[in-house]
């Protein structure tokens, strides 16, 4: 019996062609969370998987699952895989990659002939972007019971279209899927996934071992002001939303500058009535704000409304907090399992830390879990120009194809520490 | 022969009527510029001037004229006016109140049987409130040539319909109607306004006889940075165009606070991409600057750049200049001329400038001028609740009469000065 290996080949096509559903003309990918370029993404996704024995199913949170059965499916399953949905200009690369790594790296057991008792599940969690339906990380948040179902089918889209809508619209596409009740005991969690920084590649490591994500805030502030006319309101009088602002702004990005890895953005703003000539009555905005530390993530919240207290005056403010995901840490085992596969492998690692969210930080709290990193070039993502190099691709799949492996017990493969 | 007298009673319920056009469900007014609301009210306001034995025709701009032709039509006629376009939420009385004060006052001339040797025309300018096709004071600044006329006609509204392709429309809804070239000599210029401030409200006075209109300068300003990943772009590495925009909003507001009287707005901010998790690569936003000297207004444009070049590190900018309309005075004689009248009816009456531009602004280099202002309740304008009461109205139209009696040498009411 030769030992599995995956096939950096079919990877890498499978890669390519799931590009095809939702290709810009840019090279870029637009296919946004249950829409119809997923559609066919799921349709080419779940080919590929039943071709290989892999039995489809899907949860009321439009979950994707592909199943390799094991020789005793009463044990909890080892699941691997990331999310297939993108960013409206994104790449090819940012969830597909994770998610066709764990089906190669599944596909390569099979081809081995090997029969574990434990089942494997490839995973392609429901709308990690957010774009469309805000905020992401949907299907992985209501797999770990972090929100309610009914909340999250009642988002709508810019269209006015609810995530319900738009999930009976999936469902209705794959008639004959399994529907299983959601969430369910897991084994361990393995997300392969591209940096989207540029540490590896400064570094030349090809293998990122993930010891956390750092937690993230985010908030909605709104700014009310009174609107007036631009030539005759005097100064001493007004009330001016925008003026408001600039001083908030200011003074939180000065406040929160306590450490380097502090990151705090505004990147989204909205004024009213937004003429030329009217003073502006109100300023809506959002603050996304990031650290590995949810101590002082904490400390940092408090600051920010003593901020709109000081600086808002004469306006008034509302802050409504959106996101409060705390920093995790993954689990050592398994990031040890990952340094000795690549050690074997001959590949360069490092220990980095996650900037950016991953639904692994909603498995982390349920089971073991880690996340596997390859470079991207130039740190590049969410943008057409996301680009990662066969040689890693490949090189991440074949780290996590050990992990499969000795997590099913199918290999003894250990971590060294 | 009895003397002319105004019906205060037919104005107000024109005015009331011309609302009509444009009516919102909140009792405002939407009658923007060369809109069909608009071809509505010019429909109206031709069948008054007709009624009246007043000859309509248009000129290349779109400007309205209702003309009574003088015994000597080849003398220079005195015009009088304003314009009856309205803001996309704007109330009964801008604009629209100038326009039919005037066209009561030579209405009431008429039927006096006077036979004045000097043509008097009612104006309605074109487009002076600028919110469909930006900037305003379309039709005055082309009638005055201080506009190319193609420059203008190639202005777009949201729709991308051009300043060009609407005016035909308007046009063409008045085939038989004369069209004469643009510009020609006028005797002297008068246009009644609410005031849109609170001066007159607050000293109980009914008649404003304006001394000037502020200086006007308005920007674009475009702060360009660097698209990046709000989760993992460090903050030192940043070029974030709303935390510029922030420095230079406060670095501007502050540096302009020089005296009361001047008024600085930055009212329109768009940011680009304006999504919640990007560093934001664009900030492009409006600045409205007035006052009443021209030579502070200059060294406030100087400053104004000055802050960019400092604040705006490390992203750039770029800085154009939109609307640089100077402060101007307006004729000594017409205002005495305005004070006399007041006198005679027992109107209290204030000397004030105008803080809004007006369509006399251009007409004031070409010919001797003059504003006559009537309170507004609250200083409110631009707004649904625009209001000016029944007997000020009146007033500002008596006042406007006395003044077209002696201008065209009907009446021998002189100046007190």
């Amino acid at each position: 019996m030769t030992p599995p290996r995956i096939s950096a080949d079919r990877l890498w096509k499978r890669l390519m062609a799931l590009g095809q559903d939702g290709a810009l003309p840019n090279g870029g990918v637009n296919r946004q969370a249950l829409s119809v370029e997923e559609i066919r993404a799921w349709r080419r996704v779940i080919a590929w998987g039943t071709e290989a024995g892999l039995v489809p199913s899907t949860d009321p949170a439009g979950n994707l699952f592909l199943t390799f059965k094991g020789s005793a499916p009463q044990l909890a399953p080892v699941v691997a895989g990331s999310h297939i949905d993108s960013q409206p200009t994104g790449g090819l690369f940012d969830g597909a990659f994770g998610t066709l790594a764990a089906l190669e790296a599944v596909t390569a057991i099979v081809e081995a002939n090997l029969a574990p008792e434990r089942s494997i599940v490839v995973v392609g969690w429901m709308n990690e972007e957010g774009s469309r339906f805000a905020p992401g990380m949907m299907g992985s948040e209501l797999f770990a019971g972090l929100r309610s179902l009914d909340d999250v089918l009642a988002v709508r889209d810019a269209d006015g279209v609810s995530v319900g809508e738009a999930l009976t619209r999936v469902h209705e596409a794959f008639p004959d899927m399994e529907h299983r009740p959601l969430g369910f005991p897991i084994h361990s969690y393995i997300e392969p996934h591209i940096e989207q920084a540029d540490l590896l590649e400064k570094s030349g490591a090809v293998i990122g071992i993930v010891t956390g994500i750092q937690g993230k805030k985010t908030y909605e502030v709104t700014i009310a002001g009174r609107e007036a006319h631009a030539g005759t309101e005097p100064m001493e009088r007004r009330q001016d939303a925008v003026q408001a602002f600039a001083r908030v702004a200011l003074m939180m990005q000065q406040a929160m500058a306590v450490d380097d890895k502090v990151k705090f953005t505004i990147g989204r703003l909205m004024v009213e009535p937004n003429a030329p000539s009217v003073v502006p009555a109100k300023v809506t905005f959002r603050i996304d704000l990031r650290h590995p530390s949810n101590a002082l993530l904490d400390q940092l919240d408090t600051q920010l409304e003593a901020i709109l207290i000081k600086e808002a005056t004469p306006c008034s403010f509302n802050i409504r907090r959106l996101v409060d995901a705390p920093s995790n840490d993954f689990d050592s085992g398994l990031m040890n399992a990952i340094r000795s596969s690549a050690k074997r492998h001959g590949f360069h690692h490092l220990d980095l830390l996650s900037a950016a969210g991953h639904d692994a930080r909603q498995l982390a709290p349920l089971t073991r879990s880690a996340m596997i990193f390859i470079p991207c070039q130039g740190g590049i993502s969410h943008h057409p120009e996301e680009w990662a190099q066969p040689d890693h691709v490949a090189a991440g799949a074949a780290v996590l194809l050990d992990l499969l492996l000795q997590e099913t017990g199918l290999s003894s493969h250990q971590g060294d520490a």
